[in-house]
């Protein structure tokens, strides 16, 4: 396909974009009508959305079309699994320049389509306008299978913390492409392309999770969510996380304490839980750290061993 | 409350935000963690999303950030009106400069919250991010109550084309703003705010309506995608419309022929449905047309009193 979206036409462009996206067992009407009709078996439905602007949340030079699309789906399926339900569909509102390649617009459609896939949701539905800046804005809907909800309020004194998933790997990746590097790979890839651990989600919920949240800003911001809405403090261990030596070595090159990744670097997508103490975690959940009753006339906070963590403490949309 | 969305924060602006938001019945968990949680008794749902950018769908200068709210919470319930589903939930995605008044946000809030109770829904979740153009996209669901839903494919040749709701009064009231004028203000009111008629899409549904489509384009323009995806004709018959003495006088006062308002305008969300001849629609509807089969050697087409309809026809958002 050659040309702009502004010679494709509002219509032509909708057509490629549809064109791309293949029927779901869950999906009773696609894209088309009105709206789309998606199957809720559950009864309930849980929806989240997020948008996403070049330049602020993503740039062209750094990341193709089809890897903002990986990714803008990706950070709203993690949403979805980290209450603890299962993808099933995705909607995208997208504003495009009139010059913006075709292309741009169906790669960005072939990464949603693909992430869908992955999570097991599927495109449902979406509106394409011309603007200046582009803007991807994305609404993931998912099926809590008779799961109850696993919000942020419910961590309890005693539970333990535990996350599964990559912690770090986007923010190392990120630091690499801010001084003008191309590699290491791994982590340049996963800060274009996080792989949030989709299947943990409902996982977590059948395993008891009493919190359960997804780390888009940093664990330690995200679990400051956590602590406030449960009224809990939570204290983290720094030797309980496992630094790959990759990064520790990326991280003497380029002078950064890896921990900073690991603890304040989001975008990767994990996901952190609070479990009872006696809750079997499998192999892939690793526990990092404790819930206790919030001290004696202070708030509830997220200290590491015990101190505040005030290093590059994660991150606000309005002041980044 | 006085200030900047950039002095208040994207925390402090979340929280000012949700806190204009009631509980309601269908909403088991409302804004605050990652996801919202919705029922859908019905065991589907049903879901739109649109997105709606300052310069281009409104304008701050003609329309408070109220009825920016009440309009773009209209657009995508009626499309769940159109699909003979009752809406549930509306979901926003907001794009504000650092400058944007902390009250121009607010006052959004409020109007779609506003608009959502009109309807019998309820705002229960979204994402707010810095940028440099105001956008508002929203995700709008719907319960279907067991109906089936009514899509654009399903008329008939010999069913009757029937519309409900105002017609041309938003594309009035357009006109005359956008020749400096502020009234008369029943149609700058109607171009301000619509006031879509939610309750006919479920109704019709319920009538045995066999296609149906909200009219946000202009009526022959998005009776055209019910006979592309219908394959079929429609014949409107312009004397079978009611135009208001008080549009014929604001027609005759700024030159144009009221009936292009009508059937090219678009923005009142009026709903438009073939129904079966022998239905037996209430008052409320006013049937306008026919369907008939599409002529040999010809593509499916909406025509008026048999001929083409080339008036300023219908809205390409990517050329407006």
């Amino acid at each position: 396909m050659q040309g702009t979206v502004g010679e494709l036409g509002e219509f032509g462009l909708i057509r490629e974009l549809t064109a791309r996206l293949p029927p779901h067992a869950a999906v009773d009407l696609g894209p088309g009508d009105d709206a789309a009709v998606v199957r809720a078996a559950d009864g309930r439905v849980v929806a989240t959305t997020d948008v996403l602007l070049e330049g602020r949340h993503f740039r062209r030079d750094w990341s193709t079309a089809y890897d903002v699309g990986r990714k803008s789906a990706a950070q709203n399926l993690a949403d979805i699994a980290a209450m603890g339900a299962v993808p099933t569909a995705l909607l995208l509102g997208l504003v495009v320049p009139a010059d913006l390649p075709a292309t741009w617009a169906t790669e960005l459609m072939d990464g949603l389509r693909d992430e869908c896939k992955v999570a097991g949701a599927a495109v449902v539905g979406g509106d394409v306008v011309r603007g200046d800046t582009v803007t991807v804005a994305i609404t993931a809907l998912g099926d809590l299978q008779g799961r109850r909800p696993v919000t942020r309020s419910g961590a309890r004194p005693g539970d333990v913390v535990a996350v599964t998933g990559w912690l770090g790997w986007s923010a190392a990746g990120y630091t690499v492409l801010s001084r003008g590097f191309r590699s290491p790979r791994a982590f340049v890839e996963a800060h274009r392309r996080p792989e949030p651990p989709y299947h943990a989600g409902p996982a977590a919920a059948d395993l008891g999770a009493t919190a359960m949240i997804d780390v888009s800003d940093g664990l330690v911001a995200d679990l400051g969510h956590v602590a406030a809405a449960s009224g809990v403090d939570i204290d983290l261990h720094a030797a309980d996380f496992d630094i790959p030596a990759q990064m520790a070595d990326i991280g003497q090159a380029v002078g950064v304490d890896p921990l900073v990744w690991v603890l304040s670097g989001g975008e990767d997508h994990a996901i952190v839980a609070c479990f009872p103490a006696e809750a079997a975690l499998p192999a892939r959940w690793r526990v990092v750290g404790r819930v206790s009753a919030v001290r004696p006339g202070r708030t509830a906070a997220v200290t590491v061993d015990g101190a505040p963590w005030d290093r590059a403490g994660g991150w606000d949309h309005f002041s980044g």
